[in-house]
């Protein structure tokens, strides 16, 4: 992008744009009249493109963002009286304004706390057991987020010690994968291995924060739970008509390998951060750096000073802590830019 | 577009693609990062165009989808335990999945008859006043198609006439807007004249019908329902994070006048089809064409004849009835070469 | 009751009160604490006889009144994306304010008209065939309602055709049971023979119009459907603390066998008040009177002299035709005063 | 009650049955038939009372139990992207099973801790504060227990303090007042003096746990919340046909004085406890005991001896605390009984 054009924006990765090759396929799929409703052949073969990338026969639909992508899986996986135990830091805990409770019609979720923002088996096992009176929503889904909200990763042990608690207590497993592409590129691991062979029932892929203008990929595994979901998603205004314009840049990110490169670059750009960040006194790396996002203890004068500068971060979490996100699009110049500006507050204060 | 590519789809308006006007300015929008969830400046500027389009300090939102954008609109305007009066043949009532209900948590539509696809005083008057009891939902809200389900539109002394009927009983007004710039280029009337000047209280208008690749704009015309809209929009499921992608397209429309100027030509379209078609024997025209939708009686052969040449159209409505609907990129040659079709299905039944 | 208590009630079958045999069995619930939340010994005893009064191994359920009964069931029975097949006339449809809508969080009912007040096959059939497509909430539940809205029944032939269009289509049946004894007692069959027999999936049977003071039973046949109805009901506001002062008098009615000679004595009643009808000219019988309620065409400044007089009667279904309902204290005495009015009033007019 | 007739249950005020003022009226109302959905003499009087009894023109609504009560008096209070503070103990959050997510089709609850079960006014602010953007429930309403879970109760200054911080944020009091004549008892204050004369916009009255069978008042001193009450009451199942049997019970309690006297002795009966728990080495008390709930630490084997003797009692709150609550029929003879088992376990322990 020109250099006027680098906005100092690593609060989040949807603050970039449209990636090439979503675009192209985008532009593609514009040079003609198609079927509405799915009925189009991008969708078709996007859906096919998921089906081998799982190697896995899957049910896949797409909606219009991670909300709904993430509430919608979770109404279709238990009841209006059942609860969800997710990570106090989860997505759908914290940013969702009630979604999965609006969508579910009333499904409680139910916290635990874990290191590196990860649930584990004792924390579920903990919520399971406590109670089982008719009074308390019954335990029915666990909700993992991979990559978490911290930039950390599940492991495929962390991942199979979840399933069987889940299987324990006959809980279904849901994996918010808002980054999930990330996780792949951190742990080197095929979506197979993160997924369906270490028993998540159902993911909720995102595309947005992989380069598309919007659009996720709901993918069930476990395939008697995505019976009448296509009904579910256009009663709840998720079915789009034009659906080959979120179809079709999915499928330019899968064919290319776009999906994953873009993943791995956000991911070196975010290891990038933290070297530099590492190596200045008083500054503080909150989490191992596992995925695309830095969080960093910084002295509130020194957050100020940045602000000041034009940068956005984040610092909901953890008093003093600023959330850097990296993207496809995140370049070193930026980065270095951001560490010199940091440096030079630090020194300041 | 290209002579290999022009399928023969006059099923819906939702079967074409972006309109050029809309592609450069998402194309512009992309060209660099920008700030999500609208605090971005395209979003500023579409909602500041709005105002001005309608000369009225509306609120203004965008949504993915139709289905969202009624169905949010009305469950502000209502309670659970209201109603919503709208004709029979309203796309709220027969094509949304139940989608008013879910969003509303429960609102019940009351539905009337009327001729053209049209509401009537009379027959609103009739639903408010059968039953003034608890065990019946409450009317509170009359829900109007603007251009109808069957291609005719309201005039400015039919909407007035509603809109007394609405005072007199303490009603709120919705206008369903799918086709409100095809009621707009027909009726030759602003979009104020059409909505806040005769007493409508909220505006869903459809960008997907008119040349974007999707993404709604809800207008609050009356600022109290729009209230906290924003958290209604965001849990559920209906804020965008890149949310430059569906205003910047909005924008295209709205600056260049392609709103307008696209609903002409698919209206000029559909004028052209009706007048095609009654000169021929043995086709029927159901409805004044005053929009860019055509509903023709045809024998059945002749129907399943046209499906054979692969031709893509509904029969829901009316039995035989056929709907052809017109849009921004519907050209002369297709329809002539659907007439000849016709014509030439009919001489042979 | 004594003569100053003979209101001239006979809108509904709910002004009546507690029947003595429901009233010993409450009072001697009250004669010592006991657990809460229905694990209390009264419950299960309750719920015991019901089974072997339906001898079935049915799920049973207490809630407090008919609206939830009805609603929660038909919730448990399908998805917020499904639709319900029941008659026009259906209390599901008019007069619940949208409870089901409610409690299924937006499943649509489907109305059918259909002669007596009865669903048949044709108009189910019509109505599942009608549309396929995702924007028409899929047809997943038939209500019926034994006794109907109208005073009449289904007999086992009318309902193991519908089972059997039911099974065609994979629909579940649900029976609204309001006036369920009334019917056995009409077509003096077996609870046995008028449910699971006919492949009643779910029934809802009141115990409020049979002389409880509030509560009914929801009997699950379809046991599957009944998984975690529990939590549904305690979620839902439905479960009573001190469930013995709804079980105890239930079973009261059931030990002694007042749930169905209490609604004999009701169907008599209506039944001599149809006799004493038929015999006046100006009057003129609606529907057959085949359970405890009679509706009659009067002419309006009759009506207008019986209101006068102080009797009580709904005039909702139907011009000009009311409704009388009997119940299980209705006296001769009673109905011949108002057959009296009813004369004099039709000679003075 | 009969010897034979003292259930050594302890573990909630609701094993009680009903009062003879209760049951007094109940029978009166059960003499004569009398209009249905409250339009019965009994619901006027009983409403007229409570507006006597607060010396307020306050709304008053009846519905069966407590979930019910508080989940749509909070659904009427905000909307579903709202949020409800509470306390962390509050029943609303730790035992409705989510009923008010489910009412309120979403709303989310924040929970604050604070001593002895009660909120103030900083952990109010704490959560409001904590967040100001749109992905994080709108802070709508401070929902406060009184008397609270653990048997505590707010005084008057702590309400005002409470309405304080409310009043700067726009926020709305609810009173969930399952034990309200307790407080009213232990403070020696009169209803209007700990709701509307501190602030509080609406209340929760119940009569279940204060001598009832079933049955909860829903009191509006802040009007406007009130609007359509009686429709969402109706369309979520709670509008009871033969509302004159909880209508009348509820005018006894008034008349008689019974709602004071009952929740008087109670509340003595849990002092006398507490006192003669006082005496004994091993036991400790965890709360003040300001109204009808003890909450006491014993050694798990002497709970376990209890519960072999047959006492029943909960121990959800804090590790081996034992919650014993008296009723309106608790005698000291069954309290002595307890204290000499304990005595004689710990003894033995």
């Amino acid at each position: 992008m020109a250099p006027h054009c680098s906005p100092r924006f690593l609060a989040s990765d949807n603050t970039s744009g449209i990636c090439p090759e979503a675009l192209d396929y985008l532009l593609e799929a514009n040079a003609c009249d198609d079927l509405a409703y799915g009925n189009d052949s991008w969708t078709q073969r996007a859906t096919d493109r998921f089906r081998s990338l799982f190697d896995y026969d899957c049910d896949v639909f797409f909606v219009f963002n991670g909300t709904a992508a993430n509430s919608l899986t979770l109404a279709a996986m238990g009841q209006s009286y059942h609860s969800v135990i997710c990570h106090e830091l989860a997505h759908i805990e914290t940013d969702e304004c009630g979604g999965p409770e609006f969508f579910s019609n009333g499904a409680k979720l139910l916290t635990s706390a874990g290191r590196h923002g990860k649930l584990n088996a004792e924390g579920i096992e903990q919520l399971v057991t406590r109670r089982s009176d008719i009074h308390y929503p019954k335990p029915r889904i666990v909700s993992i987020t991979q990559a978490t909200e911290v930039g950390t990763v599940y492991d495929r042990e962390e991942l199979l010690a979840i399933r069987t608690v889940a299987d324990k207590y006959d809980l279904r497993v849901h994996m918010d994968g808002a980054r999930f592409a990330n996780a792949c590129a951190s742990l080197e691991a095929t979506p197979a291995e993160l997924t369906w062979q270490v028993g998540v029932d159902a993911l909720c892929f995102s595309g947005t924060k992989n380069g598309l203008p919007m659009g996720e990929a709901v993918v069930f595994f476990n395939r008697e739970l995505a019976e009448d979901f296509d009904y579910r998603c256009k009663q709840a205004g998720q079915l789009a008509s034009k659906m080959r314009f979120i179809a079709a840049p999915w499928l330019g990110l899968l064919e290319t390998g776009a999906w994953l490169s873009n993943a791995s670059h956000a991911n070196a750009m975010a290891r990038y951060l933290a070297d530099g960040l590492r190596g200045l006194p008083g500054a503080e790396l909150m989490f191992p750096t596992q995925a695309n996002s830095v969080f960093v203890q910084l002295p509130p004068p020194v957050l100020a000073q940045l602000r000041e500068r034009g940068w956005t971060f984040y610092t909901f979490i953890g008093a003093g802590g600023a959330r850097f996100v990296c993207a496809w699009n995140t370049t070193v110049e930026l980065l270095d830019t951001l560490l010199a500006d940091i440096r030079q507050a630090l020194d300041a204060s």
